[in-house]
């Protein structure tokens, strides 16, 4: 008894609880939404002219409906046009022409066909009439859903393929009761046209967008963020012991440089998305032919598969085992001379796309090669530096004691089924008796620092990891380039004049001594 | 003159061959088209049921045009119904309620809105009433467009906000010229009503498919795929230069297995999408209580992080430097055995999943650190390993002549600029005289080959490097078992029982047996 009390009374409290924690969200709600609705327009302020683009193309379709000399000429129908440009009129051109074209092509099929299914179907009885059309439109729409299956219909007409089966249905049931169904589909061409021709007014025209633009723009950035990252990456792998304190800070400038690869990593499906519709983009420039699309989206896969390679070597950072800094210091300067290089490679490369100009023919420089030069020899001077010498373990055993009183853990290796026990072998027990998950994942870095630390894996293992990724992203560094020159080909880009390389040069260093500037001020706040 | 006829001629010519390419294109269109659809249905035959569904359920809504007495109820609103039925009723059940429920929703408050700005504007002369109606389609019109780039909307309203504005613009433009607004929107009202439940009818009781099954299964297969995959990229590592001859079937194993990582690397959007509908997807099966997409989503992202060092281990068979097979074959066992229990860990994982149970709690079992202690001792018992030493260089030496013949390339270091220059101060030429890009192409791998084969580093860097990534992979596989453990207890998976395991290992096991019998078969085929 006291007990269904008890949880009565439990009940009721998650009951409030719940209400409480709903009527927070939905105070919450605006006030979230408003400024995220503040940022959308800051981060890009096209837009907010696309906003009003659409409500300029809205009220001036309507006014077909509402001028009585505009209704007399086109009636009821203007409602299908207010329909159209709702439906179709998007944020970049690409994706206006992709739609409308769609639009207007699936209407015009489905018109065609109705039609001719209405002449076939008009001089049997009503009863057989009926069921020709039960029967059609079971087949039309089996069949238009099956081909939306297909991979290149579903990329590329879509959209197309819905607007058929709609106006095939519409077109096809209406024509049952209404008797003139050639008024009735010239009207809703004729509208549907005017629709279609105000959206691609309005998005060719007046301040287009242009998806071709967009994708240019990603690659150039992409580029860039990783050049950023790689160059963050070993400068954060050797100073990483120098000063042990603000780990937080160090934290989260890994975040910062995981987030830039991940941006990178995870680009797929928005540049596939953008090249579909640059694909659908006519020549809008003096700059190129028409956009080579297809190379953008290649040079995107190439990029990512350099990407990966940079990822491994930020894994190396948050490797369990850690390089002694004796040991790193030894080849700090070779590495970040091979990783400045890259970078600059890597920024030749966006540079040239942003200027869509040919890169500079020695963009893998005598200076990059050198450097790897270096790091091999530095390599090759060392030669006892894989051994798990004494001097190393040494070195090791030196820090070893400060690392050990911070986590209060021991070390010893007969300790790691013991230590790892209570987290797996309490699999079980952790269901039965819900613990917090906190505790959980406060447990998991100091375990698997147990379990790997206490092998005593040659510490010099992530170093050479660490230094084997840099010679394999120089590999890959050159499929990038390779890419990079065929796109540049495909595109038309300007010839590599010496002048201009010397301006832009300019006008770079301007920005990182502002660059600098920024963040030396920063840094000293 | 003769240069004028002469380009005349070309032109002639490019535009025949122009012609000829799209009518082959053309006709072997519909062939494509054909086998593609085959293909489709074959993958997936759900797909076909689906298509099959939606003929029946806009049979069945045409029917409320078709017979008389149903019409009479309705009238022609009744195609209302059908332009739902074709835009809403989609594969899975959340993403037709997902649309379904925006639909009415959005409806529901443009109806509103529409009607209170009716109501308002009604007493006002007509000139008035259509500055009213002008001046709020406009606003109306950019609000809208504008709140659906705030990401939130966006992934989870945008249909609703699109219907919204349509349907606020028709009922609002329509109350212009007809006097019974409120019969006009109950009848619109009604009619969406009845289209939206036939497709929730259609598609959550007659053979739903779940976004969450789809999800499910999708990571329960990512899990699978990546274990199959790193096992392959293990072994190909050792067994890379025992037959040095079929060098094309390995290329194309090499690309299952990488195509294999990218569909994981590649999951983000697909997944997300899938989570998405699976978030409107209302408890529907015994096993679980509601599903815990989110939880899903982030152990995508963890496997993801976890492919990441899949790529770089992979990367390693790819990279120029290659380790001597005496190196090799010291370290073949231990880390075979060590990919071999990664794999078995992964393999438990995605069993797990499937099966809706917890993971067994030795999971990360002894076996794993057993293996990792003896590619510690295998390591620590071979310290000259690491030195460029001269076993190591005379290895390499054996086998340089053989690959110099065959590429036919000079090995000297002094020839790396040499070597590079014809690709890198080529760039212009290149572009100048139109060079086949083919064989820019064959020349790529030779360069690299050069440029870093040439440096001589230490032939056991991506050794080293191959085994700290195999490190690092198992500390970054404790995070994907956490995460696993902590979505089976979101998602109230059963407890684990030793009998039940034993069962799915046997049926595991004669899938296996199968598996091995089919590749002998087409091995000694």
């Amino acid at each position: 008894m006291n007990m269904a009390v008890e949880a009565e009374g439990k009940e009721y409290y998650r009951c409030k609880a719940l209400a409480e924690d709903l009527l927070g969200k939905m105070t919450r709600l605006p006030v979230k939404l408003w400024l995220s609705a503040l940022r959308v327009g800051k981060e890009d302020p096209r837009r907010i002219i696309h906003a009003v683009k659409v409500g300029v193309a809205l009220t001036a379709v309507s006014c077909l409906y509402l001028l009585q000399p505009l209704f007399e000429g086109i009636g009821q129908g203007a409602m299908w046009a207010v329909m159209t440009v709702v439906v179709v009129l998007e944020f970049t051109a690409g994706a206006t022409l992709c739609k409308g074209l769609n639009r207007g092509f699936g209407t015009l099929c489905a018109a065609s066909l109705a039609f001719f299914i209405e002449v076939v179907s008009q001089k049997s009885g009503k009863e057989f009439h009926a069921i020709f059309i039960g029967i059609s439109v079971f087949l039309v729409g089996f069949l238009t859903t099956y081909l939306r299956f297909v991979p290149y219909i579903k990329k590329n007409y879509e959209y197309g393929v819905v607007i058929f089966l709609l106006t095939f249905n519409l077109i096809t049931i209406s024509s049952f009761r209404v008797n003139d169904v050639l008024d009735l589909t010239k009207d809703r061409l004729s509208t549907i046209a005017i629709g279609c021709g105000v959206c691609l007014f309005m998005s060719l025209f007046i301040l287009p967008n242009w998806s071709g633009e967009d994708l240019h723009r990603s690659t150039v950035h992409k580029l860039e963020v990783l050049a950023r990252s790689i160059e963050a990456c070993v400068h954060e792998f050797f100073q990483n012991q120098d000063r042990e304190s603000p780990v937080r800070e160090e934290k989260s400038s890994k975040d910062e440089i995981y987030k830039g690869y991940r941006a990178v990593l995870d680009s797929k499906s928005s540049d596939e998305t953008l090249a579909l519709f640059a694909s659908w983009e006519p020549r809008h420039s003096r700059h190129c032919y028409s956009l080579p699309w297809e190379q953008y989206v290649k040079l995107g896969a190439i990029i990512r598969h350099f990407g990966y390679t940079a990822v491994a070597l930020h894994g190396c950072l948050e490797s369990e085992i850690q390089t002694p800094q004796s040991v790193r210091s030894l080849f700090r300067d070779p590495c970040v001379r091979v990783a400045g290089e890259v970078r600059k490679v890597l920024d030749e490369l966006a540079r040239s796309i942003r200027n869509r100009r040919h890169c500079s023919p020695d963009v893998l420089s005598d200076h990059l090669h050198e450097a790897l030069h270096d790091l091999n020899s530095a390599i090759k001077s060392q030669p006892r530096l894989f051994l798990s010498s004494k001097s190393a373990r040494r070195a090791a055993a030196e820090r070893r004691p400060a690392a050990e009183k911070s986590t209060g853990l021991p070390s010893a290796r007969s300790d790691i089924t013991f230590a790892l026990a209570p987290e797996w072998r309490g699999g079980k027990l952790a269901v039965a008796d819900q613990p917090p998950v906190k505790e959980a994942k406060a447990l998991r870095p100091t375990l698997s620092k147990i379990a790997l630390t206490s092998l005593e894996f040659s510490e010099a293992l992530p170093f050479a990891a660490f230094a084997s990724l840099l010679v394999e992203m120089v590999a890959r560094l050159e499929l990038v380039i390779e890419e990079v020159e065929e796109l540049s080909r495909a595109a038309n880009f300007k010839e590599f004049s010496q002048d201009q390389i010397a301006i832009e040069m300019e006008r770079a260093a301007a920005v990182k001594d502002f660059h600098s500037h920024v963040v030396c001020h920063s840094a000293a706040d």
